[in-house]
C-alpha cells in the first residue's frame, strides 16, 4: 500500500542506455563508462541500471552529443572536442593545444569555475556534462623519419584530427583523419608519414612502433584531455535526487580512476616499447614555438568572432597563467629534481 | 510485514561518527570529510548519516587510527604517516620523502597495487583504509634567513615533524614538533628559525610570511601527501553492500576534489604572497642531494629490520622508477616547455 508506493517513488527502477564514442579496445577509457555503470548499480541496489554500448553500436562515435541531446539515448561517454564544429568552445571541455595539463584541467573543472562557465553551452544542446576521465598528456606520435626542424613538416602526411591538425596545417603538415583501424596499414605503406594516437599503453596495442620507430613528445595538442559523461537534460531533471548524487559521485570516481589507470599502465608500456627499439625524441624547439604561437593566434581570432568562446577563453587563460606560475614553483621543481639530478 | 522487513534490512538507518585528525581551519582537508559525509547522505536518501568531528573534539588528532581500530568511532580522516611509530610502512600511505607525486600516489593506490600491498597492515590494526585526498607537493617552508648551502642547516631550529624531520636532523637541523597555533609566535620571537606547513593557501592563513620572508621549494618530504579515510573493519563488514559502494565512491570523489581544491586555491594565494614581498627560493642543490641520499639510506636500513616495510618498499620503488621514466618524457617535457620557454 502506501509504504510500497513511497518506496517506488524514492527508488524507482530506471534503465538508461549509455552510448560511448569509444571502442572497447581503448579499454582505459571505455572501462570508465563500465565502472560508472557498475558503481551506480551497486549504490542503488540494482535499481538504477545503465547499459553501456561501444562507439558505433547504437550511435556513431562522433554523434553522441546529438543522440544524448535529442534523447535517443539517456547518456553518453564522449569528448567535447569532437563538437568544435558546433562551437569551438567545446574544446575547453577536453583539451586545448598548449592548454591545461590533467591536474589543471581537473582543478579548473571542479574548483576553478570551469563547469559553471561552460554550463549554458550544454544547456543549449539539451545536455548536462560531467567530467569522467583524463588520459594525462598524450604523446606526439609516431614518425617514419626523424624531424630535424620545422622545415621537415612541409608536406608531411600525418593522421591528426582536431585543433592540433589545424595548427599543424598552418605549419605545412597535410593533416589526415583516419579511424583507429585504418592507421596501421596507411603508416606501413607510406600513405601516411606520421600518426598520433594516445600514449604508450594504447599505442602499443596498435603496433605503430613496428612501422614507424620515431616516437615524439609531448602531445602539446592534448596536454590533459578530459573524457566526459553527457546526460540528457530532461532525463537528468527527472532523476530522483539520490540517483543524481550517485551518478555524480560515480562520474568523479571514474575520472580519478581513468587517470590512475593510464598513469599505472603507461610506464610499463613505455619500457616495453623502448626494449623493442623505439627511439624517443622531443619535438624540435622551433616546431614547439611556432605551434604555440599559431595556437594562441587561432584562439584570439576565434574570440573576436565567437562571444561564447571569448567569455570562457578569457577566464580560462587567467586560470592557466596563475596555475602555471604555481606548478612551476612546486611541482615542476620537484619533478625536475627527481628526473634530472642523479 | 515482510516488505517492510526487507526494506529495513536493505536500507537501515545508520549513524556513524567520523573523527578527523585535522582542525576546521585546514579547510581544504577538513572539507573533504564533510564532502564525504554529505555525499553519502545524499546517495542514501539520508539513511547513512556520518557526523564529522574536528581533530581533538572527540579524539586527539594523532590517535585517530587507534580510535577507529578499537571502535571508539566508526571512521576517521587521518594520514598514515602519523603512525610511523607503529610501523614505518604507514608512510607509504601518505608521503615518503623523495617519493611519489600526487598523480603517482593516486595511480599507485588505485591501479598500481598499492592498496592491496598495504591491506594486511591495516587489517592488523582493525582498520580499512580509503584514499581520500591529496594536497599536491607541499612547500619547503618559511625561513627567517636565506639558506646558501647545506652548512646553513647546522643548528637550525625548524618545525618539521615526521620522516622529513628525521632526515634533516641527520643534516644538522634541530627538528621541532609544534602544533599549528604555536608556530607563529615561536617564529616571530626567533625560538624557531624556520617552519614548514602545507602550501601557499594554508600557509597564508597562518601569516608566516610576516615573520619569515624566505619561502623555499619544493617540500621534498611531502611530494604528494595522501589524506585517508579509515573505517573500523568490523563496522565495514557489517555495512550493507550498497552503503559500502556509496562510501567508496564518495571517498574517491573526495580524493579528486581535495587535490582540485588545492590546485585551484594555491595559485592565487601564491600571487598574493609574492605581492606581499615573499621571496621564493629553491633549496640549495647540495641540500637536496644530501637529503635524498639520507632518505634512501634510511629506507634501506628500515628494510633490513622490518619485513613488512621491505615488502612494500621493494614494489613501491619499482613503481616509482618506471613512473618517473614515463613522467619525465611526457608530463615534464610539456610542463617545462610551458614554464620555461616564453
Amino acid at each position: 500500500g502506501a509504504a510500497a508506493a513511497v518506496r517506488a517513488d524514492e527508488s524507482p527502477t530506471i534503465r538508461w542506455r549509455l552510448a560511448s564514442s569509444f571502442p572497447k579496445s581503448v579499454d582505459a577509457i571505455y572501462g570508465a563508462a563500465e565502472r560508472l555503470a557498475r558503481r551506480v548499480g551497486e549504490i542503488t541496489g540494482g535499481k538504477f541500471q545503465i547499459r553501456v554500448f561501444a562507439g558505433g553500436e547504437i550511435v556513431p562515435g562522433l554523434q553522441v552529443m546529438d543522440a544524448v541531446g535529442q534523447g535517443t539515448v539517456e547518456c553518453g561517454q564522449t569528448a567535447g572536442y569532437y563538437y568544435v564544429g558546433k562551437n569551438m568552445a567545446f574544446a575547453f571541455e577536453t583539451a586545448v593545444p598548449f592548454g591545461l595539463n590533467a591536474r589543471q584541467q581537473i582543478a579548473w573543472m571542479y574548483a576553478g569555475g570551469g563547469r559553471e562557465l561552460m554550463r549554458d553551452l550544454y544547456t543549449e544542446h539539451g545536455v548536462v556534462m560531467f567530467p569522467g576521465g583524463n588520459t594525462g598528456v598524450q604523446m606526439g606520435g609516431w614518425f617514419r623519419r626523424e624531424l630535424k626542424s620545422i622545415a621537415d613538416l612541409k608536406g608531411l602526411k600525418m593522421r591528426i584530427p582536431g585543433l592540433g591538425g589545424q595548427i599543424l596545417a598552418r605549419l605545412g603538415v597535410v593533416p589526415q583523419t583516419l579511424a583507429g583501424g585504418d592507421i596501421y596499414p596507411a603508416l606501413e605503406s607510406g600513405a601516411l608519414d606520421a600518426t598520433e594516437w594516445v600514449g604508450p599503453y594504447d599505442d602499443e596495442k596498435l603496433g605503430f612502433h613496428k612501422v614507424a620507430k620515431h616516437y615524439y613528445y609531448p602531445g602539446w595538442w592534448e596536454p590533459g584531455p578530459q573524457i566526459s559523461f553527457y546526460v540528457n537534460l530532461k532525463k537528468w531533471q527527472e532523476l530522483p535526487p539520490a540517483y543524481r548524487a550517485a551518478f555524480e559521485a560515480a562520474a568523479a570516481e571514474a575520472n580519478l580512476y581513468m587517470l590512475a589507470d593510464y598513469d599505472a599502465k603507461n610506464p610499463p608500456a613505455l619500457q616495453r616499447l623502448l626494449k623493442a627499439g623505439v627511439q624517443l625524441h622531443a619535438f624540435p624547439k622551433d616546431v614547439m614555438l611556432a605551434a604555440r604561437k599559431t595556437a594562441f593566434e587561432m584562439y584570439e581570432d576565434e574570440a573576436r568572432k565567437n562571444a561564447v568562446f571569448k567569455r570562457i577563453y578569457s577566464e580560462w587563460k587567467k586560470f592557466a597563467l596563475a596555475s602555471d606560475q604555481w606548478f612551476k614553483v612546486a611541482e615542476s621543481s620537484y619533478a625536475n629534481f627527481m628526473h634530472y639530478v642523479k
